[in-house]
């Protein structure tokens, strides 16, 4: 290698990042990270290797049906939303969207920008879209083509029940897409039973990698009958599934790095017993926070039996001193990250529970939060 | 953090990489990796700060006018290019486009994958566009509004003249979109000189950063005069911009690894003496590879006066022997990595001069040549 500048160092970095406790991107292991320190060559036949894997690792981890295929697409997780929305639906198509929160909002907002007709049952943030209601517009308006729905809302943390639905989409006969961003990986998910079509998460939710890109479980009839309807040639689902089928490259350059630690992620999460363990870890986490957050008096915005354990909404606590800013920002110095709300009506911040942390680290964020009550000379009466 | 499994190692990988002489993603330096041994939160005042850092380091590279803008695009370079396309040309606007290699025609594709009227003026893969015939249809065609150039055509390696169409572009007061991918860090480009709108490139070429993000350096006014025109989400080009500028934050989750890397990148670039010796040692890759395989009987496709330093075409030798398949596997099994040709006409191979690598390397590669010929028993005759 080129020796002028290359000084290479043996010497880890010697300072602690701070724990992020937000819906991503999330504190992940060093092993993962150490997984980036190599260059490869993106036609090279090690790298293809690594993206075969990956794919099949995927497939395996929505249930392992032969139905269904992996395909993974460079950008963020919206990426792979839009790559989804603007490649799958038919130019007669028209998209239902279920929505109770800002990520089922923007579903409609990517419809719209690619002129594609779209419909919504919209609830507010702390209901789940009813399944009746979406069995009667589904008998109602033949039009409709393609259902989508959030899993996790990470506005509120608030769990949809993607089975009741998948089957009612099943039985009239749609095509169905799941938004799982912030679940999979952390909630069981069989594709198949779910009657999914269409499954979009991302490199740096549950997995535990770093971003750089999302992935899509796609039922493989479903993708292959899609020829001719992608609006853009980035974020074209079916030609990048081709290309990674044919050859095992990508069309464009993809984030080889990001792929080294993913990859990296996904046999750690094997090694700590797969998704259910993953989840339970993560399910330690939020009720070890939820009954810390309720002994200092705080009140979560989500009946219990609604929430999930990906992210929790609590409400401002109603205190003259309470100011999230400033409470953001002294639990930061502190090295603790948390995460503002995103409700339309009500004054809400977040604790995500996902990522490498375990329970030493919700512990430690819990004393920090009550050592910044009483920086901030809040006691909140309940 | 959660100890269940990260075990941390002080141990560096113990593997030597293959050496990349390709077109990127790049070979990069040991510290542009280990930047990315860290977590940083997204909406985090430590990453926002990066950003800006990065943003200003890069518009300083292209001349530093404060005319200009940066705007980093999740995805590859690709993604960056139908941002651009995508977002800055009007409804009623027209594309035209100067085509001598493969990226050109992509350009074209995108214009169309779009519905946006495009033009080209084609050449065939070794010959300049001609500035002559570019004022012509500037002068007869009025519908025109956008003209889009590459800067190297990575398809031959071959450099085209920016600054000369750049004079004519503005003189007939259109848009001048620059694909400057393979470019932009190893040749000096003064944005304002050369009338360039829209200049777009990506983290894993001549910056040395790895893969994952591309970035476009705009001219502001023409930029804000885009509102509206955006035919996606993910690849708003404008609302992206607005989202840095307001508050400093991607609309959506960044390539944090990516970026780290990169701004390390942009700080060894300035430490290395800029683009200029940037430049400069990629010159030297090149005329010794040159030297050498001229040496051993190959031949370059380009005539010398239009051939850049950054990778070079070389047509495969005229011996029953020569198979290229078997020529890059056993190059790669000796650990250097080429790359295949993507001519339409000619049978070529290319070999690339970017990268964190010096004098060194390209000797190494050449004897690695040398022996697989005599492994091969190819004698080129001259």
């Amino acid at each position: 290698m080129f020796l002028g500048l290359d000084v290479i160092s043996s010497q880890l970095p010697s300072w602690k990042d701070k724990a992020l406790f937000t819906p991503g991107p999330l504190t992940t292991s060093r092993t993962v990270k150490q997984a980036m320190l190599r260059d490869l060559g993106s036609r090279d036949v090690e790298f293809i290797e690594i993206v075969k894997d990956v794919r099949q690792r995927l497939v395996a981890l929505g249930g392992g049906s032969k139905d269904y295929t992996a395909v993974l697409m460079q950008g963020s997780g919206t990426f792979g939303i839009e790559a989804t929305i603007s490649s799958v639906i038919p130019p007669y198509g028209k998209l239902l969207v279920l929505v109770n929160g800002a990520y089922g909002k923007r579903l409609l907002k990517i419809a719209d920008i690619h002129h594609i007709p779209a419909t919504e049952l919209t609830f507010v943030e702390n209901i789940q879209p009813d399944a009746q209601a979406l069995e009667r517009i589904l008998q109602s308006d033949p039009a409709i083509t393609h259902v989508a729905v959030i899993h996790c809302e990470t506005t509120t943390g608030i769990m949809n029940p993607i089975e009741d639905y998948g089957r009612i989409v099943k039985a009239h006969n749609r095509t169905y897409i799941v938004d799982a961003m912030s679940s999979f990986g952390a909630y069981p998910i069989d594709l198949k039973a779910c009657g999914i079509d269409f499954l979009i998460s991302s490199s740096n939710k549950n997995i535990e990698g770093v971003p750089g890109f999302s992935f899509v479980l796609a039922q493989k009839d479903v993708l292959k009958a899609t020829k001719g309807f992608a609006r853009t040639l980035s974020l074209d689902l079916l030609a990048q599934w081709e290309g990674l089928e044919n050859d095992g490259q990508f069309r464009f350059t993809p984030p080889i790095h990001s792929i080294l630690a993913f990859r990296q992620a996904l046999i750690e999460l094997e090694q700590e017993g797969g998704i259910a363990a993953r989840g339970a870890r993560y399910k330690k986490n939020y009720e070890a926070t939820l009954l810390a957050m309720q002994g200092m008096g705080f009140k979560e915005y989500l009946k219990p039996e609604d929430q999930g354990y990906i992210i929790t909404s609590f409400n401002y606590p109603d205190h003259p001193n309470f100011n999230f800013q400033q409470f953001y920002e002294q639990l930061s110095d502190k090295g603790y990250i948390i995460y503002p709300g995103k409700l339309t009506r009500a004054d809400c911040f977040r604790i995500g529970h996902i990522g490498r942390l375990g329970l030493s680290d919700v512990k430690a964020l819990m004393s920090a939060i009550s050592k910044t009550l009483a920086e901030m000379k809040i006691q909140i009466s309940e």
